[in-house]
C-alpha cells in the first residue's frame, strides 16, 4: 500500500473507531458515519452526516458484525438506526467492499445490487492474530479472578489450535505449569515440542484434581459433570469457545465452580490491537486484488 | 521442618488466613486469633476468642502490618478492637514470635517484656518472593487500562532491583518490547543479558515518547514534569514504588497522563501466594534458629 | 499400551539402538538383529545371529531408512550385508510390521509376500517431534560457526513451517532479534504472534543486509545470487532444507559466504530423543490398530 | 562518547583484535601493537611497529590477561616478545592505561613509572556481560556431548550468581526442566521467582539421580565422591568454576563420568561479543573519570 486512498468506515464499535485512525495514520483521507459517539477518537477523521459522497470512496468498510438483523447497520456507537440498504444503494461493483462476519441477509442485500461484501473475518491471519489479545484477556481474567499467582500455578488447556497455542504459551511466559489436553498426535506433538506437558483429551476425568485453572478452546461438550467432579474446589474455568462453549454450566453451578465464558474478548480488551489487525487483513486483501 | 509445631496465627488480612491454611495443610496444630470474618477459610482452624492456650504456642505469628498505631493489633478481619499487651504479657521468650514490619513502638512493647520480635519482612527472600505478585499486578493493571495488547506494546521500566527485573520479565515473556532504564552500568549490563534494551536513567527526556506504558520501581523523584511531558498521549504510568514514589502526580493531571500508583499488590491480587511466601520465610528463619 | 510385546528391531544406526533399549526400557521382550556394533549399549536386549525367532515377533521395525537401494536392509552398525527378502519371508500379515522413509522397491518386496510395511516417517507426529533435535542442531552449529553470542544477534528464518516454527523460537528464546520470511498472510500473522518480526518472502533482497544469521528451511530456491549478494560478509547460512536445498552453492561460494547444508540432523545430534520419537509414532500406531 | 579518540590497542588474542574494530567502527584513531597476525581483521588499523607514537594516545589498551609472567606482554598473535618495560616507558599519567587481570608485578611496573593501570576485568558490568558467552558455550557443549536434546532434559546448576543465573535461564529457555542448588535463602527465592525448581545446596546427595546434566558454577568442592556416586550413569558434568573447579575429577574419572571443565569460554565462544563487553567497560571508566 504505497498510495493513499479514500476510505469510508461505517458503523461498528470502538474497534472500527480505532480502525478509522489507523488508516488516518497511515495517511488514508478517511470518513466516518454512524460513529457519532466518539468523542476526541473522532479527530482527524471526516464525520459524515449524509452519504452523499460515500459513492466516491475507493473502500467502504462495514463493521464486525456487519448487521445484527431487521437489515439494519450494526452501529452502537450512533443514536439512529441505520437500514443498510441506501448506504448499499450508493455503492458501485469497482469499490472495494468488506465487512466482518457477513450474515445471508445482508450478502443477499448486496448482491441485489451486484456489489459484493469481502468478509475479512474469514481471514485466517485474522483469526490468528486476534487469538493474541484473546490469550491476553484469559490472562487478565485468570489473574482477576485466582488468589494465587499464575507464576507456580497448574493450567490446563483443552484445544490446541490457534486460541489454544497462543493461550498455552503466555500462561507459561508467565511461569505456570501448563498442560494441553488435544485429541490428535500430532498437536500432542506439537503440545511437547512448546514445552507443554500434552494430555490426551479422552482420558480427563481422574487426571484433572491438580489443576488451579482450566481454560477450554473446544466449541463442544468436554468439560461435562464427569470432569467437572474431578477439579477441585477452587478451580477456575474460562471458557474460550465459542457458541456453544464446552462446559456444563448446570453441573459447574451445582458443584460450586466458577465457570467464566468470555466471548469476543479481543474488542473488549484491546480494542486498537483488534483494529489493527482488522486493517492489516484489509490490506492484504487489497494487494490479492491487486488494488 | 520434619515435626509438627503448635502455631497462633494472630490478626492480619487474607494473607495471614491464608498463611494458617497453609500451615495447618503442612500438618501443624493452628489457632486462630482475631481472624473472625475468614468465613469457610477457617475450616480446619481452631478459632480462639480467648488468649487462654497461647502460652502453650511453639510460634506465634503476628500480622504484616504488625500495627497501625496505638498500640493496637492490626485485625482488619475482626470488628473488635485487640490492644497488643495482653497479648503480648502472655508469652515467654522460649516460644519463637515473628510478624511483618515491626513498628518501634510494638518492638519496644515486646522489649519491655523480654520478647523478641522476629521481622520476617525483612527477610530477602520473602521480597523476591513478593516481587512475583507484584510484577503480576503490574501486568494485570496494565491489562485492565491499555487498549493494545502487551505482546506488541513498547513498556519502559524505570529501575532494575526485584521488582524491576521481574516485571520486566514478566512484560517480556507477553511479547512486550522492553527497555530498562537504571543509574548503575552493572544494572544496564544485566538488562541487556536479560534481553531487554538498556538505557541511562538520567537521560530519559527526549527518548520516552515511544512507550505505551512506562513501570516506576524508583522511590524518588524520577518521572519529574519534564520526562512526563515527553511521554506520549495515552501512554499509562504504574508506579510501584513505595512512598513517596516516583511521579509527579500534579504535572501528570495537568498534562493528562494516566498514572496508576498501586501499593501493597501481593495482599491484594494473590493473597494465598503471599501467605505461602511469609510461611517460607517463617520455616527459613525457624531452621536458621535449629528449631 | 499396557501390556507386553515382542518386538524385533532390524537393522539401522544409532537411533534405532537407542529405540530397542527404550522399548526395553518400558517393559518389551526386544530382540536386535544386524545392531552387532552396539557396544554396552545392547545390554538388556536380546542380539540374534540368525532369523529364526523373527516370527514369533508381535512388532518388527525396520530402520529409517530401510533400505539404501539393492534390496539390502539399511544396516550400518553391521558388517555383514542383510538382504531384505529372507527377513521379509519369515514375515506373516498379522505381525505389525513398520520402517521409515521406506522406498518403492522395498514396498513392492513387501507387497509380494502380502505384507505391509507401516511407515512411520510420514507420521505428522514424528515430523513435530524431530523439528526439535533439528533447531536444537542449527542452534549449536550456529554457536560453533559464529564469533558473536546467539544473545543479540539478527537472525533471520525463511519459511514457517514446523522447523521454521520451532527454530525460530529457539533462536529467540537465546536472545537473538529474529525475523521471519513467508509466503502466506496467515504465516506472517502466526510469526507475528509468536514474536518475531514478518517479513514478506518475496521482497527478500535490499533488507538482508542486517543479519548475522540465515537459516532456511524450504526446499526451494530462495536465496539466489541476488539475495545473497545483499548479505554482509561473515552472515552465516544454515541450510535445513531437504534436497534440492535452498541456497545457490556456487554463487555463496564466489561470494566468500560460509553455508551449512546440514540434513538429518536428529539423528546426528540427538539419537535417544529421535529413538523416542519413533517409538512414540510406534505406539500411536499399534493404539490406532488397537493393539 | 562523543568525540574521537587516539587508541592504542597492545597485544592479546582475537578478543582484543576485535576489540580495536569495534573502537574503529565507532570512529576511533585505532593503533594495534604485537597483533600481526590478524589477517583481514585488521583492515582499517593502524598497524604499528614501532612504540614511537603511543606517547600521542589518548587510550592504551593491555590484553585480558596483560601478562603471563616474566614482565613479557601476553601476545599470542606476535611471533616476537614483547617486555612491558620499554611501553610503560614510553607513558605519562595523562593517559587512560588500562588491561585486564593485570598481576601484581606488571602493578608494580606501572607504579615505578607513576602510572596507573585501570583494571577492566574488575568492572562488575564487564563480568555480568562475559556471563552471556559463557552460558551460551555451555550450552553449545552440552549439545555436542549429550544425546538427547536439551529440550525435555533434567538440568542442575550449581549456584545461582552471575553465570549461574543466566546459565540457568537458557537452558529453561531451551525447554530443559532446571533445577538450581544454591546455599542461600535469598537465592533459593530468586531462582524460583524465575522459574526453577529450588534445591538446598547442602542436601545434594540422594537427590542427584534424575539429572542428565549437571552445570556447577561454585568454585569450591561441591560435587565430591559421594554426589558423584548418586549420578546415574551417562550424566555429563559441565564445570564453569575458576580453579579449583567444584569436581572431584579423579573420582569422575573413577565412576567413568564425563566432566568437562571450561573455562575462559567468552573469548573461545564468542570473540566479537567479548571484545564487545571491553568495549563498553572501557567507555564506562571514561565516562566516570569524565574524558
Amino acid at each position: 500500500m504505497n498510495h493513499e486512498l479514500n476510505f469510508w468506515v461505517v458503523g461498528g464499535d470502538m474497534r472500527q473507531l480505532r480502525l478509522a485512525q489507523l488508516l488516518s495514520q497511515d495517511g488514508h483521507t478517511v470518513h466516518v458515519y454512524a460513529l457519532d459517539a466518539g468523542g476526541e477518537l473522532l479527530s482527524g477523521l471526516i464525520q459524515e452526516d449524509h452519504l452523499g459522497s460515500i459513492a466516491r470512496a475507493d473502500c467502504v468498510v462495514l463493521p464486525l458484525t456487519v448487521s445484527l438483523g431487521g437489515g439494519l447497520l450494526n452501529a452502537p456507537l450512533s443514536v439512529a438506526e441505520h437500514p443498510l440498504a441506501p448506504i448499499l444503494d450508493r455503492l458501485s461493483p469497482r469499490q472495494f467492499l468488506c465487512g466482518g462476519r457477513v450474515d445471508p441477509d445482508t450478502r443477499a442485500l448486496a448482491q441485489a445490487r451486484g456489489l459484493t461484501i469481502h468478509d475479512y473475518f474469514a481471514r485466517e491471519e485474522l483469526a490468528v492474530a486476534n487469538a493474541v489479545p484473546t490469550a491476553e484477556g484469559a490472562v487478565q481474567l485468570a489473574m482477576e479472578h485466582l488468589p494465587i499467582t499464575i507464576h507456580g500455578s497448574r493450567v490446563l488447556v483443552l484445544g490446541f489450535g490457534r486460541v489454544g497455542r497462543i493461550t498455552a504459551q503466555r500462561f507459561g511466559a508467565l511461569g505456570a505449569r501448563v498442560s494441553v489436553a488435544a485429541r490428535k498426535f500430532d498437536q500432542l506433538a506439537w503440545a511437547q515440542a512448546m514445552g507443554f506437558d500434552p494430555q490426551p483429551l479422552n482420558h480427563l476425568a481422574g487426571w484433572l484434581c491438580g489443576y488451579d485453572l482450566v481454560v477450554n478452546t473446544i466449541p463442544a461438550p468436554v468439560l461435562t459433570r464427569r470432569e467437572l467432579e474431578d477439579l477441585k474446589p477452587g478451580c477456575l474455568i474460562l471458557d474460550l469457545a465459542s457458541k456453544p462453549g464446552g462446559v456444563d454450566q448446570r453441573a459447574a453451578g451445582e458443584l460450586g465452580l466458577t465457570v467464566i465464558w468470555a466471548l469476543a474478548l479481543p474488542g473488549k480488551v484491546a480494542p486498537v490491537t483488534a483494529g489493527a489487525a482488522i486493517q492489516t487483513a484489509i490490506y492484504n486483501m487489497l494487494q490479492e486484488l491487486g488494488r
